[in-house]
């Protein structure tokens, strides 16, 4: 058998309507539908090498080899593609994030997405949108939205062939942007998938999954529309909610640090001043501040005079997952 | 007619078991029970006095001449009291606060079960503490846990005539402390009658209240058997599910400061260095830490270390509301 080798970019997504707990663990089922953004400042390049020459699986991720849970999640993942190949030889993964890892900045999202691409192609299969979709979520929910390119949705589905992201809009549609104020680099105290497992725990859970399918109609309705002063608030209160599941869940998870609320508090002084800028978090305590192209200068500016931001970072509505080479 | 005069003091109270959201606005009847501790060191000292001699009711708060709202919650309460003792004059109320006021300490609490006491005795009433707690509700829902002493639970009730507050524990049961930390002293963004009135717009409502039977009755059995590591997180969750609400409701409320997130983390730190204390918060940024009085020294040496710590007040479990000179 001859070397497959391919590589595929892949973004993050900011969330404006957020998936935090699951349906089905075991196939990575969300329990409600949620609504992205691709960012196309945020990017995850992956390079698959399927060979016999390999006595095993070997990954590297941003330089580094990986061991443990985090390798042993990227080995599933190749199994699955492997599977559906009928491949049988081990591979060289190398993947480099043009973002910090681990904060909140949601790096499994674009690292499934370019691993399922270049690791399917690698293996000779030409998967569709949707396809691809599926399998990025295999390993990591929120991956599947950042197979399609720019706005997009996941619709929870009722089996696994029906929970995937669909395009909404395209990026070139609404020039948002994502100005991210990270206000620590440091890992989690709780990953993702413990806090998904912990989420039914809470005794706000059950409310919170029931409120989605209106707020994100709503968000979804605001979005096409570019009304973002109809989509703000609803961006922010998801988010909140979703914190709350976690801050309820037992034991509780408390992804926010002091300048999560110094934010949270800035935003809105800001909007009364007449900025029109609206927060929301990922589970992790980096605030991503959405406001329109025209503003964000404006907010970036402001940011970085605030005590204690360590980068800002900005991105617009990104492109879908691509293959970069393959051989 | 005679002067008819009467001096109270009653005491602030940290709830335990949380009230936010009512059942009936007019009747002051909230969503759930409560359960709460009177704090010894947190007075409200008030002197009423009916007179003839009065053209209008004068009202001074901490040597203030109360105007506007707060002037009329408190002729609103006179009003209540007259009409009970079928009285017809003008009263001058006088009222003082050991601590600061509109901060999240409850000082409505405090204040309007003093003057409850205060102004039933002048107009000739002896109430009993049912009816005291009961009058008090009318002021200010949680004034009427401050009647009885001690360890205290709101019944939310079917009625105004069952909705009050009881003794389940005298102070001398649990030396428990509550040690404070003031980390703002600015007036609240949002004060608690229009939070209340903005509850039930929070999609998490509903199942904040469903949620908090289960979790009164455990953490009363806890308060009875003197548990804190049972009673600690039932405090600290109900807390966070009380701001929870806040937060999502339409508009949001928030309260939080980060000086509060950063006292959760610091908290759950210390607990994990092995300091048995637990943190609970009213509808403001202040931090409540609760903790046996073994440790109260070093949780307020700890608090007191904490940079931006205005001030730290240390209270036990506190008596009921008493009349302090009738004349």
């Amino acid at each position: 058998m001859s070397v497959q080798k391919a590589t595929a970019i892949a973004r993050a997504n900011i969330a404006f309507i957020k998936f935090w707990g699951q349906r089905d663990a075991e196939l990575n089922l969300p329990a409600n539908s949620s609504l992205s953004m691709n960012l196309a400042g945020l990017t995850t390049i992956t390079t698959v090498e399927f060979s016999p020459d390999y006595d095993d699986d070997l990954v590297s991720l941003d330089g580094r080899e990986a061991r443990g849970e985090a390798r042993q999640r990227i080995v599933a993942h190749l199994d699955r593609v492997r599977a559906m190949a009928g491949l049988q030889v081990k591979a060289r993964v190398i993947s480099e994030n043009s973002f910090p890892v681990g904060a909140g900045l949601a790096s499994s999202a674009s690292g499934f997405a370019a691993l399922s691409l270049a690791a399917s192609r690698a293996a000779g299969l030409a998967l569709s949108e949707r396809e691809l979709s599926i399998l990025a979520r295999f390993g990591s929910g929120s991956a599947c939205r950042s197979i399609p390119g720019g706005f997009t949705e996941w619709t929870a589905g009722t089996s696994s062939e029906d929970s995937f992201a669909r395009q909404i809009a395209p990026p070139e549609h609404w020039e948002l942007r994502d100005v991210i104020a990270i206000i620590s680099r440091a890992h989690k105290p709780v990953g993702s998938i413990k806090g998904h497992a912990l989420a039914p725990s809470s005794h706000l859970y059950q409310a919170r999954v029931a409120s989605v399918a209106d707020r994100l109609a709503q968000a979804k309705a605001a979005l096409l529309e570019k009304d973002l002063a109809t989509l703000g608030p609803l961006i922010e209160e998801d988010a909140i909610s979703m914190h709350a599941v976690m801050m309820t869940s037992r034991p509780p998870i408390y992804y926010w640090l002091p300048g999560s609320i110094q934010l949270i508090h800035q935003v809105q002084s800001w909007r009364a001043e007449g900025l029109e800028v609206y927060f929301t978090f990922d589970a992790g305590p980096n605030v991503h501040l959405i406001c329109q192209a025209a503003d964000q200068a404006e907010v970036e500016r402001r940011l970085r005079d605030i005590a204690g931001m360590l980068e800002v970072i900005v991105s617009g509505p990104g492109p879908e997952a691509r293959v970069v080479e393959s051989f």
